[in-house]
């Protein structure tokens, strides 16, 4: 009798053949936005620090590094790619993971690209796959996972991440269960380290056990237990046994499709993200200035703003998990952007803008449908000095799902941080292999 | 205010100021014990194809891999030289850990000292502190911990270690919280691996985990949250508070001395001891042969042989985790040899004296106040055809801290595997540094 591991690989396996046109479209958006958001971090001395002692540990290997000249060992490339793309906190999300799934997937699977090149059309299809696992995943492990102490992204991306290089190497069934026992038994994570540079380290790490658990499952070098999947669910969240709605698909569509991928326009927690397009809609509206302003109120759902943990952030870290701050910010300058989010001490003037905000909590607003994330909402009221309220709600904010940015808009993203890239876009639907996918991660583009 | 992880670095600190005469003895007789077990794993193929995937992938580093010609980079020489010392399950045991510590804490500390040598007694030192942490840890954390899935060698070893190589490289309070801070986040390895190859990794994976915690953790290349050890307790073990007994010696004694390292005779659990010694004590006082037995009764107390799996194993592997197998072994060669524990199916006069054996519990009985661990014994009964029957009960066995080896023992198993050290083993105890320590881990040990 088939394992409970084995079913579900052939399971995942099956849903490969329900990948089409639309599907595809949507995992080449997650590629631009993947692109985009790694060149954001181009040039980072944090991040160089983490490649200088690679290098001087384990030596230049021969695997790229996104937007770096640098290269690493395959292991370590995958670990820097993963810790690059999740540094800014302006990586794509997945709800139904609660977390990050593309920053993990996509940079175990270049690790693999790098002495072989693969049809570009499969490794989207194993793209898909890494998202439709974590999806899954993320859907039936319960949120006692998240609550009791787990970065679901960094422990679940593991296991999504060994999914979709296994589909890329095309292992056997016993093989991928060899490899997915490894990562289970190696996942880790916890959410005490959220709001320091060890959060982008964790989904580097899922990225290298990932890479780690393939490579190690390979030619029977460790064999181990093969059915390790009811064990996660035992351990990592006390289920007694594996839901059976990991074996389903979520209203008969792909997770690429349904829900489908939030991109971030800005660099901050996406609990933010309500807030902003508030405001925003506010002041391209109103006449409101930081003169004219007495007041502002952000009305949440009761615990809507639990990941916003700076009321009187010090500077702008602190500031991408601080409402008080996008909004003093966008009164202030009328857009946000990438430098608002650096390690730089917090302005008098926007200090003073923010000790006029407030936040309110409202347990009889009903959620809307639409609502992204389920049961989330954000009001944002400003009051002038003339007494004059503005009010705004937002349900799904821009970027989201429910909301989504159409390709030119994520062309913008793009264009602000590898413009050789977006001026190549068109390019990108045609090419052919991975190798050819390579032009678009190098700095600079092609030579 | 000093933070829980701070305070418990300082009090680790203090504590090594008791460290004496009595504790570098059993430190020493510990490294013997090291290099004992790391050489029995010579010319192993699965070890060399480990080895041989990691040169692949890594290169070749500087660091040496203890009884192999082959040099990895350090955090792969932490990995193998992990792997190595628990592949056969013939490393030491701490039962206040209920696992092992020394196998992960001996390889992360080498590893340091390929670039740099330290003073041998330091490194004794070191090794005494890593002991300490995990013994402090093991009694703390409670039961839960380990029945709840987790491998304690591997999830509290990487601590323990973590904390030895800090003293080794006498690292500030603040660095080394942050490196335990990382080794939290990424410390795992789940029991359902028993019994399969990604248990020793489990132990290799645990002191490189260590040895790049460490690594990050210098000059500031990855600052992360330096107060992880309450989160550990609560996540790993659902502990609301770090118990107060973390901060107490045992009985006002180190660990390396209370109750102290438990050495094994023969590669296999150690839960078969009791019954290893029973057999060879009745075998050596009566006249018993395959032929005269009739019947064996094996009696402990209720779950006493819960890690015993395997009442019917096919080969030696197997027989690792059975009474049966280590008790008929024995009538049949009056010995137990590192050859019955291979991989080679059981022969047939093996089989049918294992046939006659039965075990039975009997929760009447009082365990002796020497009992390790804490009460446990084993009967063994041996009916002749006769009708004459003998009986041996052991409390503590042999190897145990409360039945400990002398030197001389010791030594014997050092012969057995490494017998260029064996016959040096009075320099040992007038070594200076690391770089003369090294001589007792290469191949061949003096060239």
């Amino acid at each position: 009798m088939k394992t409970i591991t084995s079913q579900f690989i052939d399971e995942i396996k099956t849903s490969a053949t329900s990948i089409g046109i639309d599907e595809r479209t949507e995992a080449t958006k997650g590629i631009i936005d993947f692109v985009a958001t790694a060149f954001a971090s181009a040039h980072n001395p944090s991040i160089q620090k983490l490649i200088t002692a690679l290098i001087k540990e384990h030596g230049s290997g021969e695997s790229m590094i996104v937007g770096y000249n640098e290269t690493l060992t395959a292991s370590d490339a995958a670990l820097v790619n993963g810790y690059i793309l999740h540094y800014l906190d302006y990586d794509d999300v997945h709800s139904d993971l609660r977390g990050h799934a593309s920053s993990i997937i996509l940079p175990s699977l270049l690790s693999f690209c790098q002495n072989k090149s693969f049809q570009f059309q499969h490794f989207l299809d194993s793209y898909i796959i890494g998202i439709e696992v974590a999806a899954r995943i993320g859907r039936t492990i319960g949120s006692n996972h998240y609550e009791s102490g787990w970065h679901s992204s960094s422990t679940i991306g593991a296991l999504a991440a060994t999914m979709a290089c296994a589909y890329l190497l095309d292992l056997d069934n016993d093989t991928c269960a060899n490899a997915l026992g490894i990562t289970i038994t190696t996942t880790s994570g916890l959410r005490a380290q959220f709001g320091t540079d060890v959060k982008p380290l964790h989904i580097g790490l899922a990225a290298q056990k990932a890479y780690n658990a393939i490579m190690l499952s390979q030619d029977n070098t460790i064999v181990g237990n093969k059915d390790l999947l009811p064990t996660f669910y035992e351990v990592y969240s006390q289920h007694q046994n594996v839901p059976s709605a990991l074996f389903e698909l979520n209203n008969g569509q792909l997770a690429i499709i349904q829900p489908g991928l939030w991109f971030k326009l800005y660099p901050c927690c996406s609990a933010n993200y309500h807030a902003i397009d508030a405001t925003k809609s506010l002041l391209e509206k109103h006449s409101i200035t930081t003169q004219n302003i007495r007041k502002i109120n952000v009305i949440f759902p009761p615990n809507g703003d639990a990941a916003l943990t700076f009321k009187h952030p010090t500077n702008g870290l602190e500031g991408r998990f601080s409402v008080e701050y996008v909004i003093a910010k966008l009164i202030k300058n009328r857009q946000l952007t990438i430098h608002d989010f650096s390690d730089v001490p917090i302005e008098q003037s926007i200090a003073t803008i923010m000790l006029n905000i407030e936040r309110h909590y409202d347990g009889l607003i009903t959620p809307s449908e639409n609502a992204l994330p389920t049961g989330r909402f954000t009001i944002v009221e400003i009051i002038l000095n003339s007494q004059q309220k503005y009010r705004m709600r937002i349900n799904a904010p821009k970027g989201s799902p429910n909301a989504p940015l159409n390709q030119n808009e994520l062309l913008e993203k793009l264009k602000q941080y590898a413009p050789w890239q977006a001026r190549h876009i068109e390019d990108l639907k045609t090419i052919k292999n991975t190798e050819d996918f390579k032009l678009y991660i190098k700095p600079g583009g092609r030579k």
